[in-house]
């Protein structure tokens, strides 16, 4: 069988397991302190033209999910999230476990919007019994969405003015941040997320590496003793050099980029099999993640060869389902899922 | 400079390296369902001889601790510790934050007694007022504790007969288990520990494995929905098989116990060339940890040469440190650093 | 100005006041073990059919619903809520703040149904990923609701068989509840409600008390160690007699139940003489909230003579506003505001 | 039995009584906001001489402690205190409950020293992992303390010094602080625990209310959003005017100093009637708790006339009992006792 089922199937790119390999042996002193996580560190900072950001490596999106919200949320505070975003839905309340409640947005393709922000926020403080509710303390958003889709620069910066005139920051989740920035259909760079970002992070663990999840904080306010909350949160990994020597090699050459382009192309050669053969796409996911809308009879065509992730009813006769690439989905398994997708 | 000063300075056992290599472009499902994940769990119940028992793979000891802890607690209770325990000093208040006290019982050479334990537990219900005190809802200990120490089969079946007589369950944090096991002072098999416990952990991290604690539940009432918990702490890993593949190979021929066995070899011969020399050591540790007790002048022997820990100040003139040794630790290190004492 | 924009704008019933002064220098024991609560706890029993019954008296609403959810529910669990709940709108996130999403169903009129909740357990189950997903781990549900409505004795037999076919508690949110049970629209009797809830409470703030809920738990499952989360969730009154009197004299003769009478009247003359002018009532209130909807001319009749909440705009040119009686309203305020609705 | 167990045996001064019943049916808004709140705040802030004060009523000393230390901590922050503190020992958890280590101090006689205070906080950073300790960020301490104690003038402005040299606050709690002020051991005024406190409360439970607690906050950077965190925690009274009413009438010509002083008055005289017959008192309480070191010969004169605490056994022939005045101690209670102490 042949996986499509999600972006994380395999371990790592060969490069990380070369390295790996070849570190082994050193010694380094534990936390994060050692000399690969600073050249990480520096390669993100140069990356998101942010000399002064602080970069922290996180196990996972989870824990860095809520180690950023319970750094930043007064207990008094929410997280202002669409209602589709991986905080409010998939995380088993681990935000809520910190104390704060997710306040959520109706969101249409995972995307939310500065207007929406801008109202929630409004209409908390224009209630006469704000007291009696969840303040809004920061707006978390997905790029690229659960769903695969894309602000445009002018969404994005809309989002981030939104927060800055409520004196409240904004998170970006960036777990698979890779496969966003370089869809043809995104026009923001590294540097310009930095910018109207408070803070952010760049997914390892979907992009490439075994795990790993680079925190990049710009925000000077958001930066004192992260790394208290990293280790209260269960988050500090003893040998921090694995995650140092990942995100080293990930960010060296551009070689983050270029294998999360590679999965693109492939994700848009099977979006375009599946629309050649009239077959309507769930969302307009502009990434790695493709939704086609497919019948049993269809279905049956892949059943038994591929897996793929059922993501819903969509009517009584039509499914839902995912089809991921990543950086290690072989050239071959996506021209034998494009020539079954052919015979539909 | 040669490094003594923790047991998580290098990377894994060389057989790990290879197994990750050698699965690496291999596909398979996420969050610990994969087939090496399954493989490990029969390994490690077999080792445990405990063929009901559950076992969960977690990234690090904090987390291990506070997953278990707050899975087993309610509101009210508070988790029975040695003041010198792990999670009593160094997890950044990670128990707290879910809500619970940690309730610490003076400890000698880090270890409590199943006294202490009956005696704090009646004393608590003796109250009048114990409505008003934090319930003892489950002990902690280490095992080896934090200095190096080891219960005896009789110490802890004590303080397991103390828990069970309570009504509350037993949690043995085994960071270090393998060193403990191995040693020729302990009197008890992991078959035995795994009876007189409720939940413990075999340590990874510190014992062979990049990063990992394989945590196994014996107690049928503390097995439910710990699947839930896990993602809930934000430590439920995407690719769960990087915790399979480890144990898998840890598990495999016994690997884990020979090379902590070869640590534990290497630490009494740097005890006993210490102790040769006359040099007092700071509580009796039998495992791969060992705390000389050194002037500033015998110190200037090893500064620049070696790295090790500064446990604490003795007196006015002398101080405690630490030197590790590890599954990793070469014997030519060894043999330099026993010259050097050699030399005081 | 005569307000009718709550139902807390008094003191307490003169009785409570009286028996107050009357007891005021007696020594009692503290934390509700005097003799006063006990009397109290009787007659609750007594009211209830529900001899086993455990009784606790917490100061404030907001208080007993915290205390119940975090007493109940599991680290990974959740709370069933109406959107419209007072949990899921008012608390300033008091029930994330012990750790627990409150999971919300679209509620009509501030009703939830059987269906939703069987649904709800249903669809998490169901997910293949539900361990990623917050647990429903009991049903909170208001009676009367937040907008004044009423289940049905088969509405509300029918959430608790969804609660307990799927094994998790019904708790009734009844800060209200003697409005609810002597309104002329509700067919249920409190011996019928405490059969039906697990757990639930006798509202006296808003019902002629100075302040007071009577927590009632009839599952013997969730009683245990009940008092050791009201103190430490900051509830246990010191002087715990204040609200034993307060109850003991509520529940003495059915004053409870008299008083409660007297507001339903009144608020169904309102609703009758708005109705009688043609004016749409919001919602379908049964009980002692009324919420007529009203045009900026018809308001201006009532400015500056009566206060009232604003509870949200309807449409473009008319206003939802809530008119509140209570066991204090005196007859001549319900008069002068029905020779003034007559006026519309 | 005449108690003399605690100081919250009976309800309230009497004149409080008179004004609850005076005003009981006068409409006022909820929460705080009505005239007698600001009436009593204003008599507060003037009998603090801090006009710029934040005042807010909670209802018990739990809650107040739970609120303000909550409120000020960032997650990864525990709190100062004795090891004798009420909030270390006596609150079933309720600062954990918040995801606090409440950090304890040795104390004699209950009081902990500004040395003390620097010490824990140099040693805090000095250590070279104190990212993995929990950070000292505040620093709470009794006035009196539970054993009755007082600071000094000298020994609180040390304390607060060594806070304010860290940059983190002096919480006093007060729940009994009009039995300290009043004391002839006291040489420190009101307004000069104002100065010298961040924050800190007036006790009326304690000190002649039926319930209540005064927060007074002197810092400007802990007076934000106060109100949003005394919700999420369950704190606020619908109806606040009971807060408010009650300070009123406290803080209105002195009443609150003056029935302090009286139980003051009385508890020395119950001292020195022990001391004249020769009796050794634990610690040297200077307020209304007396701590008597009696045989069980001694105790036995008092069974089955008197009520006590018993606080602990001092050896094995001798007990320590507290006999606490109050407010509320009629004076022939207390020449009862003295008569009866004379027999021993």
């Amino acid at each position: 069988m042949i996986g499509f089922q999600s972006d994380y199937l395999e371990g790592a790119h060969p490069a990380i397991i070369a390295r790996l390999a070849q570190t082994n042996l050193e010694q380094t002193p534990g936390y994060g302190t050692d000399q690969y996580c600073e050249s990480a560190r520096a390669r993100i900072r140069e990356a998101c033209q942010a000399p002064d950001a602080d970069v922290h490596f996180l196990v996972g999106g989870t824990q860095a999910n809520t180690t950023v919200i319970a750094s930043i949320l007064k207990p008094y505070q929410g997280v202002i999230s669409a209602d589709a975003g991986y905080i409010a839905c998939h995380e088993t309340g681990a935000v809520e476990g910190t104390g704060h409640k997710v306040i959520t947005l109706p969101s249409t393709d995972g995307l939310i919007t500065g207007s929406q922000v801008r109202e929630c926020i409004r209409a908390h403080f224009a209630d006469a019994n704000h007291e009696h509710i969840v303040q809004p303390g920061m707006v978390y958003i997905s790029f690229p969405t659960e769903s695969g889709t894309l602000y445009s620069k002018r969404e994005l910066a809309d989002i981030s003015a939104a927060c800055h005139e409520a004196g409240i920051p904004l998170f970006v989740d960036g777990a698979r941040l890779g496969y966003g920035l370089v869809s043809p259909a995104c026009d923001i760079s590294l540097p310009e997320l930095a910018k109207l970002a408070d803070v952010f992070y760049i997914g390892g663990t979907k992009c490439g590496a075994l795990f790993g999840e680079a925190v990049v904080i710009t925000n000077d306010a958001l930066k004192p003793c992260f790394r208290y909350m990293i280790k209260r949160q269960g988050g500090m990994l003893a040998k921090g050099r694995l995650l140092g020597i990942q995100f080293d090699v990930l960010m060296e050459n551009g070689l983050y980029f270029d294998i999360c382009h590679k999965a693109i192309d492939q994700a848009f050669q099977i979006r375009h099999a599946f629309e050649a053969k009239g077959v309507e796409m769930f969302g307009s996911s502009q990434t790695n993640q493709q939704f086609p809308i497919l019948t049993k009879e269809q279905l049956a065509v892949f059943d038994g060869k591929y897996r793929y992730e059922v993501w819903g009813s969509f009517d009584e006769t039509h499914t839902i389902v995912r089809f991921c690439t990543s950086w290690a989905t072989p050239q071959e398994n996506v021209d034998a899922l494009l020539a079954d997708i052919a015979k539909l």
